[in-house]
């Protein structure tokens, strides 16, 4: 990239449209697009755009502090990288070069369980930054093994996703004949000593396992098990309603993720910081809560803080980014946003993450 | 159709984009069309997409059964076929390809007054899987006649319109002088052995006799006649208000089907969805209630269900998909939208339908 | 006009877009165009398609009855028409075809003070459906003179224009340079015999004493006067706040038009519709309601009646089809909307007017 | 200009179309444009359209009174003019063209701190007319220079800005490379007398030292000290949060601007309009309420004014105005301005500003 394409980006939607210019039309769809009609895709922007912010005015915000912390985990500010399957799709060193750069800028990576490379590439690279993003298998073994694999190579978290039984209605992918790329996918599942996967298989041998152990029946009594065979904390990514996050309370785990899939799975679901509010009160503060989907300025980050998420999950802007620019391209990315978050602190107010409270929105 | 074309169908809206090319346009916009300033039509489909699913998740929904019932007849999930007049204008086969891909996909279609082929040739190729819309005559010997020629054919039910006392103002029909074909209409009519009907009647004699007729002042009183002329279940089709919800479950029929006739009679009514919810509180489950007007995806079925509709009816996009390919076609119709509701279940963590409950909707 | 232009008429827009055409584009602006942004202009029609109809059902419409009376005279549906200042310049016979339109459609027209022809020319064309729409002038005697030139003529009632304390700020004329035709304007106020007014003078001296004697303080002590001056009934033209409309009670007048004056004086008012219900709810029934700005449908004339007003009153698309096709566009237009108003009492299950009701409106 | 063009304005819409015509594109959109994605930006006009305003008839209205006071301050009509920095990129003549336009309609023009001329300069141009805008220091010296020089010269009030503790994320202006020219600014700075500052700096030095001292820790605190230095009244500008209308209440400054900088600062405000209500109530009339941020009509300072602000701010269409014409546009534009508050006062009903009350608007 030349230094003068450099200059123009400004926010994160330059990375979107520059991504867009370089990668195939069907993987740039792939990423970009959601399910059936896109109405959840496009409200989970618009979304945020309707919460207005009251600010205050005549507070010191000279100096300002935008770290936290997620489940004990110190971060510099309320933003970690979403799972992502494959992203060596969009950079050759994919994981590796998105997981750096969040580690450079002092948050958390979650590993998709589809990721391009092995646990201790990952965790060598994210240097203590890394949670693991789980899809539970059929065979409990598989799931087993990833799960104490990622614990083993040092990721801190497991953030198991509950929000796809069976995969979305994404029409771009079937109008583009969209597939995986089978030699890049499964990186970690290789040699971790589960019956009927070895170091030696193929690529299509493995997909063809992974497809085969994907249906699962994962319920609450599927969460009892997995609590039983890692000690790393367990969140929920996927909850929509404030019945199934007060389930998520009584069940133990740690955290949850509301969200919905950045509108890839069930189109017509709401907004995700539309969902927020109701769960905030139904979890009461018993467990942390994070959001994704739809984040694409420091002042949505403001919004679903004030709210009651903990942070952020940050996705698409990060595959745009590793596309435009690998590595540097995401501490970019994470540098501009952490720079709008400190300007909407500072006009809104609020010197301290803690001071974000949520007398600062005004709901629709 | 060659099969490059096939493979780019993938939802409800590729049959019409594909029926749009085929068909003359004055009957393309004859059958896409709405009364007057076609508010009702539009809003038909947006309302669906207004109202927000909250999905549940952590539910074992790997084995999902969509059949349900209606009026007692089982049916492999709870869409309907909905009446439209003279399906010979789409394709060859008209009813009869309609039908027979409606009961392999084991559903009912509910077959219009206006059929192009008479009881006995469709309730054959429908397998039991008939019910006749009525349009209710002037002279009460034809409806009797219809009736009963439907019952001894083997229709299982009798859905009688009830918002049609004049003819919808249809614009464009009027700008493209469109009329229904005579060679076409009233297939049913013929043979019945009603007065001033014969069979050795042209096409004209016919029309002019039908038009002559359907002049009737249809009202709570005709419809205690018309329950003496039959054992058949009768059902009110174009009901909008709880108020005459109420009056019909008082009336003792069997079930009403809430629609504004696809946006083609009164333009400015409510979305049939959006007058869903205040019909079901009015019914208090005594009756069965179905929807019409603006279903195109399966989650709009899920949503009608969940706000109290036993099924739906699925109209336009039928015709759509017999213009497109016949019985194939409809086939392949009926497929993507069984598709689209399992998965929706699924998404929505239900197994079963008796699982898809009001508090999964959000109301706007 | 063509045959074949005709054809092509089948609702009031088509006037609109035909008249369009046909006059000079000044003219066009000035008549279709509204104050400032024009935002109340648009609304105007905007706000009959928010009010959703719930229509009945199963009730005898087969013979229906759209007529129904104003201040005590019969008219054949509920549509007046609506003041316009100057009609000859939409058409040669400007007044006088309008009225034989109206009148031979069995209802009133509403002159403006500023039309072509004095009081007598109309009147005889009226054929007793006429009412005077008036401007008060500083000069009582003026106003007399005009009041009393009008209920000698045969004029059956006095609609008082309230909302023009100064004109509206009309951008289109002002970048137009449009003004009225001084050889068109107040034939009526020639051989009144007031003071300062001669049949002798030219058009321009004529203007000029108009113009000089429009600035009128326009009060309830001057209603008080008017009422000693004639025996007709008085109505006050452009209410829209509740308050006005009780004080209107309590001033003994004989109605009120609810009307914003067609968007053409304070840009930012509530559509006319949309005010309706409280003004009716004010009113109480002790005096008549009438209704202008934004009618364009049949169904707009319903739901008009169902929240309370007696009748409605049409403007611009009289000018329109003026416009298009003199005494025969007018005849023209007000049968394409009784039809459409008939169609739609059908369609709402209404015999007659007196059955349109409340209920059948689903406030937003 | 020549006259052919003035006679094209008649709005001040109009000014902003043709000062984009001769303004560079960089200066055009830093002064058009807002922060980020511009949505509060866009909102603050639209949300004043959003407001209806119900009239009052039969009042007379024929000689109506514009004129009010601002913190005991006699204006013509209540419009003064919002602060914006050198405006001799608009016009060579700046600050002196806009007070003496603004001086002669007989209101005050608010100065910028970043003002292109110094106090006295400007002062005696504006004839008693103007107040300062005040961004504090972090040298409470040089703060009590700019407060004491104004002062000295006959400036009125001081107007602290308090919602810019650090710049809005201006994006228009970055891809612009847009910077203020260093010439033009801080007019006002040299020969204060303050330390580090002196006559002898050239620019460069003096925006260097302007922006090493204006990040400061402005709090409550501040503007005590700020009121032992000065007994010129002072107003909080960039108040948009009740609590803090109540805190500036408490504080005992006399008055605030209710603004969001013009949608320059934090995106995602509510409007300035639609903020004003609830300030109004907190304030409950104990000191006065201004308003900027978006109004472009005689109907929102109508609009403004019954909510509860004594006047109202205008600031970019005086730009605009000053590019076009200099002081004669601002004259033409304040005119234009004042014209449509007086028709808007005669429509609504209301003969003097006081008159101006709640009820005549109907929020939303």
């Amino acid at each position: 990239m030349k230094r003068s394409t450099k200059v123009a980006i400004v926010n994160l939607a330059d990375f979107e449209e520059l991504a867009k210019k370089r990668l195939p039309r069907a993987l740039f769809e792939h990423a970009a697009g959601g399910a059936e009609d896109e109405i959840t895709l496009r409200d989970n922007v618009v979304a945020f755009q309707r919460l207005q912010i009251i600010p205050r005015v005549l507070r010191d915000v000279t100096e300002r502090k935008t770290d936290t912390t997620v489940i004990g985990h110190a971060i510099s500010f309320p933003v970690l990288i979403a799972p992502i399957a494959c992203l060596r799709r969009f950079h050759p060193q994919g994981e590796l070069a998105l997981v750096r750069a969040a580690s450079n800028a002092g948050t958390i990576s979650i590993i998709s369980t589809g990721a391009c490379y092995d646990f201790k590439e990952i965790a060598t690279a994210a240097r203590g930054f890394a949670w693991l993003q789980l899809y539970a298998y059929r065979d409990k073994a598989v799931t087993q093994a990833l799960v104490q694999g990622a614990e083993a190579a040092g990721y801190k978290a497991i953030c198991i996703t509950v929000d796809v039984p069976v995969d979305g209605n994404r029409e771009r992918d079937r109008r583009n004949s969209y597939y995986y790329p089978r030699e890049m996918l499964y990186g970690n599942l290789k040699g971790l000593g589960v019956k009927g996967v070895s170091r030696r298989m193929n690529n299509a041998e493995l997909l063809a396992f992974a497809d085969r152990e994907l249906r699962v029946a994962l319920t609450w009594h599927y969460l009892e098990w997995l609590k039983t065979i890692t000690k790393l904390p367990i969140l929920l990514k996927g909850i929509l309603s404030p019945q199934d996050a007060a389930c998520a309370v009584s069940s133990g785990v740690n955290g949850i993720v509301v969200s919905n899939h950045g509108g890839r799975q069930l189109d017509g679901t709401p907004a995700s910081i539309d969902a927020l509010p109701e769960i905030a009160k139904a979890v009461g503060g018993q467990i942390e809560i994070l959001l994704d989907s739809g984040v694409r300025r420091g002042t949505d980050v403001l919004r679903a803080v004030a709210l009651g998420a903990k942070a952020v999950l940050l996705g698409r802007p990060c595959a745009w980014a590793l596309a435009v620019d690998g590595e540097h391209g995401v501490s970019q990315a994470l540098e501009i946003l952490q720079k709008e978050f400190s300007t909407a602190m500072a006009l809104a107010g609020c010197a301290r993450v803690s001071e974000i409270t949520a007398d600062l929105i005004r709901l629709p």
